[in-house]
């Protein structure tokens, strides 16, 4: 299994609000930009996906926020996918501050694999490609 | 011609930044809360125009920022359609402070109508019953 | 204890994405938009509190989406207050779709009631009037 | 005088709207995050600036829109200086679509220079090496 690299990038101004941190709906969307990053690092890149016909809508996502993240800051987002069944998809991340180092964010997603009907899929039968690309990046930890 | 209402509502505190006030790029979509809700008003709600078929994009935007808005201001929008010739529209916003009165944001938006194809439309002879709307709305001061 | 009332809008067209729903990371928004409003109906406007030097950052935030919003759709936020000690205050909330009354989004935030200095507040002797406002709001469900 | 390298991202999922593009408010931010990655770059950074009591609003931004972003794109931002005279400084952007090569977006921005009491600085006179810096990198086409 190939490792989902680490995503990175710099806090931007418009992220911030006036208690002169990063807004916290912010994070529920670094979760995202880390996740679309990892699906295309595995070969699975959603808008292909989308093409298809597949849609992965977000069925839950929580964050603990524990040291907040301010304009300048460079954040780092590791994932790893904890469940995956072909039907459900659960996701976790932790975003850390790079200089620091410090664990800023906790969270989780949960997702379903759905057609373009809004249905369930049956993955593993209808895109077995794409079942063996996430069946292969669950983490073994 | 029945005359478009005053959009109003409060400012959210997600919609402030870093300098305590509202970040600048929030304003284009309070022109456009303002031009959705003047579109319903008016008999052509978006949701159904775009049921129809027909999508409305934004061909140009700006802003003028002479005072800003803080969380908690309330602000009222006040727009008049002042071109409209079937394939184009153009619209015009003033942003007053509710509570000081004072005129904060100018703005104008441009539009296009085209159909699914995102071909242009001819709105006066494929959907009459629209161009008559529009048509009878353009400000004439 | 005076009931808070339910906080109610209209989607936003700038709140949809490309799956045609609105993006799950404004429910997190939304949350907000119901906490503040209901604050200022307890007396306790949050722009007020941030002049007296609290401040009250979200601790934690969750969501689990069981239904879509979209574009046209009206919204309502049904909120209580379900743990409150003055350190710390935990809201539950419930997202209906107003017209078809169906049960959308549930979700939690967590908070702690801070100092400028982003230190924790002893709110009960600080504030001991901003304190009553909270305590009277717990939910006896 | 060094050249102002090219801001350059892909397009994020949560930037597109139920119109299948990228929202329109979106260009704003991006004029925005090209804007502090060239201030960091020529060695002003935003957050130092900040940190010294230099503020700079947006006075005014505009926006023609020509092609639109998809999801999966990248964009590329060029953007120069147009005119700075210590008191107001003028910004041009130019946004392309990094695969076609197309010209997307074009737009400007105008900004004040003001302190902490938001009054007009003296740029010259107070900070004459934040001055110095905006001095030289204004484009001499």
């Amino acid at each position: 299994m190939n490792k989902i690299p680490v995503y990175e990038r710099e806090v931007q101004y418009y992220e911030t609000d006036q208690m002169q941190i990063v807004h916290h709906s912010n994070y529920i969307r670094w979760f995202e930009e880390a996740r679309l990053m990892a699906m295309k690092f595995l070969g699975a890149p959603y808008d292909v996906l989308e093409e298809k016909g597949i849609v992965i809508p977000v069925l839950a996502a929580s964050a603990v926020y524990r040291a907040p993240f301010r304009f300048g800051d460079i954040f780092q987002v590791r994932l790893k996918i904890v469940k995956f069944n072909g039907l459900k998809m659960d996701i976790e991340y932790e975003i850390y501050n790079k200089d620091s180092g410090i664990l800023s964010t906790t969270g989780q997603t949960s997702h379903a694999f759905l057609g373009q009907d809004r249905k369930p899929l049956r993955l593993k039968k209808e895109f077995p490609e794409v079942y063996t690309v996430f069946q292969n990046a669950v983490c073994q930890d």
